[in-house]
């Protein structure tokens, strides 16, 4: 009895969960999960369909099902009669360029990946972030595959004297520690930016300072998202927001993002059938394909997800790098019901070094954050966050700002002029740090890949965005933010002509 | 059928944990999981024995056990015949001087706790570090419940000058992010350093900078510990620790630590037969004890580690603290099969404002680490790290180590003879911050708390550090290192007066 009772005792949770599946998609999710887990490593035999359907105590068939719906997903894969086995995104392309790489940290981390993919729960968060991990350690001569802004256009000169300042103002500030939510005079200027742009009012207690968006992404998984809970999001998606959300046991629900934005149907019909805890998005000049939700569309999504219960996770670390006019209002003024939280990078594109990001929420939500940020480091440097201050508060962030936007409008057009004429098609930003390019049928992206590495051009494979969609196997990404002119042009045209050899 | 299989279907990986455990055992842990998740709120009523055993399908007398086990343990209480409920640790103290401090923030925790007790998972994070995040947001003119240090303690003249330094050596450090693992010169810096220092030899690929000592203690958790783990764990301990190790599903063994170390036997016992996944400890100069595991004990504990395949982690915070010869080597240098993780804060005592704390491992922990590190932050600030390195390698740091242990020693000392002829009892640490006192039995430390509060003495009752067991009723944490020593005596003595009145 004591084992049965057990299995009872242990599955209530689960089985809240289960029961709102169908059986062969329960499948699907426990297969996901020991492959995420690393139990199950790439390009080993999964168990049979025989012996799955007998572990797990259903029909053989429904086993065979959700193997063949993971098989097009391209999460398995079919080796001709021996069986089924898991695939490590892109990890083949990566394997083939690690090689490559004499960087003694990316080879350590492939080396050491197969030894360890077994028993190593984090292994999973390597493989899916592999793509990315891999690709930007990569030393290449013309860097396209690092959606970051060239430091050289970054201010650099005044940091020093900056620093000198909040020594003066704060003498003590190494020597002590800055509340769980943030500095309040940073929380409070910030506030401040917002209601004076007329973004929306906000006040110093719905501000949290984090350590890059990353982690603002990373605490709002940790505190709202339970084992089971379905995640909606963009397909393609930022590769490392799909790993966090992963590892916390969500199951992600895709939908596609288009240059024109959402189709909003799908969204409400998502919303109202699948429950989403939350949608996470990242709606203006998305990562990677720069697209920019319209605004009618983000008047509605407030309303959709105060009705459906899901909370949105407004993404919109490159809101500033915009090269037209200003984009349309973040979806969080359009929130009325505290449905929307948001997250906005700043030190991406003045001091990454500095790791400055901020979320504004309201009070629930701040509420369980406060309790997550107090467990994984109790709050950001304070340093950091009275530099950043001086210089967030000094007429030189808006001077660079403006500036920064024009040299990356310029850098953008020169990789669009370069491309001219290659039969590659994207559609133009207004904004952001990325090209999405669809490649001719003819050409396979991890193929290219391979190639341009040995070339010393870097770039990132759809599928690190897309690992299930079609945009993956056919689309890359290229970052015109990080290359300076010279390499953009000499870069792209030598990609192009080795694309031509394939 | 469905049914029955989605059960078994979700409950493998339970199963495994569950089979370990006696059924009333697997009952106490349920209830545990399901209060600490915020599911079963304090001081609400939980299922009756009768329809838990329902719930579970196990025995009524299952069920009535596993409440009597809870009851003795402190974590749930009988209101006269009308059932049981949760405690919240502490919490009554809490709310009682919650209302004496004006901090808003700590009012603002207080307030909305109750208000999302019920469907907010972070909830059960708050309450479990309620008694720290309260009781030192308190602002008190006696301030005794900070194990910090006094800022005016630490180095704060030279870092403007440093940081020159640093920005000299390194024009774009506020533009560059730094690599996951953290700076290789720091890392590299911090390498020789134990090498030289006798510590134990190590390669710059095994130490990984975190934010913060507690941000290092998260990083190990999530990626080592699965749902169900056994962590082994000192009694009285750290309670944010305690809180990260439970919010990971982990189920804790406390082990007794005094003051001539752990019960070897115990442990080993507890090892053997209860398979802890990891056994934290903080060994030096144990926070809230001031104890410090002897030699012989350093030496022997990576043998059981590794013959019981647990792994050892080896919070060192304070270290550097200490007020006559130079502590024990670290179990870190006894251990030659990689069974132990290092954990040692650095601006905890430099540069509080830094938030830098390094972990040193061997490869295969090292790269689960990584996995995490680069999912939760992607790497801690840079400038941080250059600024910090700037003064570790100058040789300010060894003189203010210098001086900052006599000043220390000073306080402790001055605060044992304020002590003196209370009838209170400790035992005087030889490092470390603070003092762990036993009261008389006539005397409840929260009662005395929620008096002294309205004093503006604060310090910290037992049972945030021991939460079920006896010494959390009978024992307080009085840190001597962030008053200064004419604070130490009046608060020290108004206390004293106090207490007499209850």
């Amino acid at each position: 009895m004591g084992k049965d009772n057990s299995e009872l005792l242990f599955s209530k949770e689960q089985v809240l969960t289960a029961q709102a599946l169908k059986l062969y998609e329960q499948v699907i999710h426990y297969v996901n999960v020991r492959i995420d887990r690393g139990d199950w490593p790439a390009d080993v035999k999964l168990p049979s369909v025989r012996s799955l359907a007998q572990e797990l105590g259903v029909h053989r068939l429904t086993v065979f099902r959700a193997y063949q719906e993971l098989k097009q997903q391209g999460r398995i894969y079919v080796k001709d009669k021996s069986g089924y086995y898991a695939h490590a995104s892109s990890a083949n392309a990566m394997k083939a360029f690690a090689a490559c790489t004499k960087r003694s940290s990316a080879n350590h981390i492939f080396h050491s990946e197969s030894a360890y993919a077994a028993d190593d729960p984090s292994v999973s968060a390597w493989r899916g972030m592999d793509g990315l991990t891999r690709v930007q350690s990569v030393n290449a001569d013309f860097q396209f595959s690092k959606s970051l802004i060239d430091p050289s256009l970054l201010p650099n000169r005044y940091w020093g004297e900056l620093m000198m300042q909040v020594f003066e103002k704060h003498p003590k500030v190494a020597a002590t520690y800055s509340a769980v939510q943030g500095d309040a005079e940073l929380r409070d200027a910030m506030a401040q930016h917002f209601s004076a742009d007329k973004y929306f009012a906000l006040s110093t207690d719905e501000v949290l300072i984090t350590s890059g968006a990353q982690q603002a992404i990373d605490l709002i998984s940790r505190s709202l998202i339970r084992t089971g809970d379905r995640v909606l999001i963009e397909r393609p998606a930022y590769g490392p927001a799909m790993e966090i959300f992963r590892r916390q046991g969500a199951r992600l629900t895709m939908t596609d993002i288009r240059p024109e934005g959402y189709d909003m149907d799908q969204i409400e019909w998502c919303m109202k059938t699948e429950k989403p805890r939350l949608f996470y998005m990242n709606p203006t000049f998305h990562n990677p394909t720069g697209f920019t939700v319209p605004d009618d569309q983000r008047k509605r999504l407030p309303e959709l997800a105060e009705r459906y219960g899901c909370l949105i996770v407004e993404d919109d670390s490159t809101y500033d790098i915009s090269f037209g006019q200003r984009p349309p209002s973040p979806i969080f003024a359009y929130d009325i019901s505290g449905s929307v939280v948001y997250i906005r990078s700043y030190s991406k594109y003045v001091a990454p070094g500095l790791r400055i990001a901020a979320v504004a929420c309201r009070r629930q939500v701040m509420h369980s954050l406060l309790g997550v940020k107090a467990l994984v480091d109790n709050g950001s440097p304070l340093l950091n966050q009275k530099l950043f201050l001086q210089y967030f508060q000094s007429s030189r962030m808006q001077q660079h700002l403006k500036k920064l936007c024009i040299a990356l409008q310029i850098r953008k057009e020169t990789m669009e002029n370069s491309l001219a004429g290659s039969g590659w098609t994207w559609t133009s930003p207004a904004g952001g740090l990325n090209l999405w390019l669809q490649l001719p049928s003819t050409l396979q992206p991890n193929e290219l890949l391979v190639k341009s590495i040995q070339e010393s051009i870097s770039f990132v494979p759809g599928d690190v965005f897309d690992p299930v969609g079609p945009e993956g196997q056919t689309h890359i990404r290229l970052s015109y933010s990080y290359a300076n002119e010279l390499q953009i042009k000499e870069g792209i045209s030598a990609l192009l002509r080795l694309s031509r050899t394939l």
